[in-house]
């Protein structure tokens, strides 16, 4: 449902989540369009990302990032046309990767933009060519470092990132292990991306069915999930394991910590014995110098029909709390990507 | 009290510890000294390292190097003087680094021996200029990569590795802040390793003190002895610190886990807000290729003074347990040391 009239619709953080978000986190407010003044642009956002870090930014608890501000507009990449540009730059009409958040229009003064002019699906830059995409190719590379005949394991297989990681992995020559939630996701990550598996997380014996598809170990866990994907991982980690840690949305709702017994020693007796490299990273701040190797690489891979992707698009920006909300409990099934207005 | 006769002294397994080790875990038993045969040495120890990973090798839980056997000779690395030689390449009455093991002869086909010719003080092919130099230098350098103005804590910093860790880390430019316990050490670690700060991990308010003494928080975290320590650092890690792995000491005797709540998650998601590297190590497996080079960097920096170094000599074989037992205790003030027989 294109939104057409000059009106800002903008959806904003009403109160902090304790637990996972329910609708009445958000709120949704119109507002007329911001007016640019000189050197300005107006950007009418036509789709929006929705990606599991925004949950971390609707809280007040330390992180990477500052909090979005309670009332303010949740933020979030998004790819826009120019709608009015006072700027030299700029013409209006041309397609921009931007950081308009969830709402209708937004202005810039260029900085941070991103042209996207020769982009054939301009949704990518979001996912597979952007941000998610990026992620998975640093993180596996960079930290993971798959050599040929290794198994690497990651989770959220069918999603934006996991999609990536496990087949640039493929790639590299490595025994590929995906998990992910429900028979058609797993079908899709084996038949679809050509994992060499894929395990059901909501199975019962879910744990002996990772350790029987990792007969020789996981040598490259690409952590995005968390909870008790990572429970079920820890035993299985082979000496020299590299453990990129991208995120855990399994624990992104949780309100405490878990009752014990206390594991953070058995999390570091296993990295010591067994020499694990365990490391975190935030994608634009360690990588955002190697942007441009990534997308030169990936957009060739993409071409070639070497990297799949699937996108799960939702209309209408009035739907994005509700798609959210879903994302966190693995309701989507691709790439999560809010369609706010036609090009 | 060196031991003349020509009976072997061995210092045997006797039971499994469960918890900190006590003297009735050990055996000292009583042989004729092995015969060498064609190609072999008979070796004389003369200083017999003692160290915490053995405390790992008398349990049978998984680890990353086999445990001794029961009724086995405890192992180790020695100074040893070649005291019958059937091998071309040994002569009698040179110095050897060897792998004798708590005893006072062991037969050796000259696998993995080092001739120690040129050393002025053969025990320190034990501390300084041996294994836990190795292990300080390689995990500071090459998996904490300090960098000049940068906060280092090392815990157990009069010690064997901790006392190299942190006067490299001078050497390299960066503020360091030691550990260790008692006054007299602390002094010692300041005064004399000048170190710019230690603080005594008894103290009842030692995690604020720690924090005062890292105002600009902790960049490189040294691991080497787990517990209190680092649960007084964690909150302390600055965004994108290291943490080289290389011991837990405070662990070793654990029988279980402490009661929770669960901090796993905790420290992984510690990890990936502030992109944080740690990363276990075992000097030999991952770094044996860079031995000399070590061994050329740090017998200038011991012959220019740059890196001072203190030895805790216990006389006697028979003596060997207690010492041990007290080293998980950290009642040894220096690398500790037993002196076997005289060269």
């Amino acid at each position: 449902m294109p939104h057409t009239a000059a009106i800002n619709r903008r959806i904003i953080l009403n109160r902090r989540p304790h637990g996972a978000p329910t609708p009445a986190d958000f709120g949704l407010q119109d507002a007329a369009p911001p007016v640019p003044q000189a050197g300005q642009l107006l950007l009418r956002t036509l789709y929006l990302s929705l990606d599991p870090y925004m949950r971390g930014r609707m809280s007040d608890a330390p992180s990477y990032a500052a909090p979005v501000a309670l009332g303010a507009t949740m933020l979030g990449a998004t790819v826009a046309r120019v709608d009015t540009s006072l700027h030299p730059d700029y013409a209006e009409g041309e397609l921009v990767l931007s950081f308009n958040g969830w709402q209708d229009y937004a202005l810039s003064d260029g900085t941070g933009l991103r042209k996207l002019g020769g982009l054939k699906q301009p949704s990518t830059a979001l996912g597979v060519l952007g941000m998610p995409g990026f992620t998975a190719y640093m993180g596996l590379l960079d930290i993971g470092q798959p050599k040929p005949g290794e198994t690497v394991v990651v989770a959220a297989a069918s999603g934006a990132v996991g999609s990536v990681v496990g087949q640039v992995a493929k790639i590299k020559g490595c025994r590929v292990v995906g998990i992910a939630g429900g028979a058609d996701k797993c079908r899709y990550v084996v038949d679809e991306l050509g994992f060499d598996a894929c395990i059901d997380h909501r199975a019962a014996d879910f744990a002996q069915q990772l350790a029987a598809a990792c007969a020789r170990g996981i040598d490259v866990y690409f952590e995005n999930v968390g909870g008790a994907v990572f429970d079920a991982v820890l035993p299985l980690l082979n000496t020299g394991a590299r453990v990129p840690l991208c995120g855990m949305i399994a624990d992104y709702n949780a309100t405490e910590l878990p009752a014990g017994p206390d594991r953070l020693r058995l999390l570091t007796r296993t990295l010591l014995t067994k020499r694990i490299r365990m490391q975190g990273f935030i994608i634009f701040d360690d990588y955002g110098h190697r942007y441009g190797e990534f997308l030169a690489q990936m957009s060739a891979w993409v071409g070639d029909g070497k990297i799949k992707f699937r996108e799960d698009i939702v209309e209408g920006l009035e739907n994005a709390p509700q798609a959210f909300i879903g994302l966190l409990e693995g309701k989507n099934f691709g790439k999560l990507v809010v369609h706010v207005a036609n090009a």
